[in-house]
């Protein structure tokens, strides 16, 4: 079973033409996956930051839209591990309008382990590739 | 003459309702805030953060809004200094649309002098209050 | 017992100064508000809206913030009924840390009454004055 | 001569790790796009919407980041159209940061022409084609 984040769309996140303004649904990308991290990874996302002192910036993103949402739709945000390099994480994400079984946007984000202290990359220490890998 | 910040209302700034997310007015405050610091205080805002390790959280804001804005509505966001005590300092806003007289929102926060290395209060510096104090 | 929101503070949320950018907070009231709507008032906010035709733009809020949030902090936003006025409805806020019991941040927002075919104020319909009345 | 929107990274754009937050450059290509259409098409971006009732909304983008962007930076967003199909534009961004001759950010947005009153896509109408044509 691949993991979902529940999330509702907000009246801030409508733009002008009455639909989700797109950058939120990069927001809601991160939201998911930092859910992602806490309930399949078994750790939050601001210890890897804050304690563990790894960052994980997007370096490549694609994502396909292929109908908007609206003001009181609820979705699922499905995310996935795609790829684990040696210092580079690949997520998957698709959007869901609940109930629906096919998706209305599918993307992928390519992250790269960054020490935060030097702000150089690096390797992606075990104790987090080894739980990465458990999701392949 | 007071400091006017001039700002363009955004496509993703608007909400369900058709009119600006009114968070966004706290946003565009602060955004006429940075600029009124270089144009005015002559620093950058973030020099005041990163160089000297101030912050200025807010610590109280009222805010009247008589009349929404649209998209494509050009504003002007008026910044003054209304009080400098001890640690704190007071800002007023008045947002226009763009060649009116009448303000459409009006409202002021009251910031505190904070040292970002220990997240204390702290005197206003000399330097800063002086140039705030001109102002008034 | 009064309602409360469970909100997470997320990655995005932070500003330069490592804390809550507080135009968030502003967001995070609306979506308490939301959430108020169907979990206390039995109704969708976007049904108000959509359905309805009814908008509830804030004129007038005040809030006090005596300490900051950082990433992490998982939050319980509590929501009130303050006043129900004719065209007006006053909705308190206040923000928890979870597990506290004293507030960080205390507000209200006045918000009035429009009918969204005519952006014209309207007083306030019975069966909505009704389920707030019910919450004083 | 391409079309450059000089932009300022402000000081709620940036997450938890001190950079701006990813999502915020997707912004900053819309505040880039609207900046294009009155600049270059000769046309608010408002009166595309409001008054033609033509939507643009993304249907496929791709971004390369290849270094981040702190609090304090100028930056630059270069807008070109890359191509004009039968419905679709894209549009191709680059961020530079002010001075830098090579960018750090590299993407395209593909945008489909949306009749806002159906809500189904729409040939691109003449005088919008020939305004963008002239820009290839």
């Amino acid at each position: 079973m691949t993991f979902r984040s529940q999330l509702k769309i907000r009246f801030g996140d409508i733009d002008r033409a009455g639909i989700v303004y797109y950058p939120r649904f990069m927001h809601y990308f991160h939201v998911a996956m930092e859910e992602f991290f806490i309930n399949e990874l078994n750790i939050q996302y601001h210890e890897v930051i804050d304690k563990h002192r790894i960052g994980l910036p997007t370096v490549h993103l694609e994502t396909d839209f292929s109908k908007p949402f609206s003001y009181g739709d609820d979705i699922e945000v499905e995310v996935v591990v795609q790829n684990v390099g040696n210092t580079s994480i690949t997520f998957g994400y698709r959007v869901f309008k609940q109930g629906d079984t096919q998706p209305r946007i599918v993307g992928h984000n390519v992250t790269v382990c960054l020490d935060m202290n030097t702000f150089k990359k690096m390797q992606i220490p075990g104790w987090l590739r080894e739980r990465l890998e458990a999701q392949l």
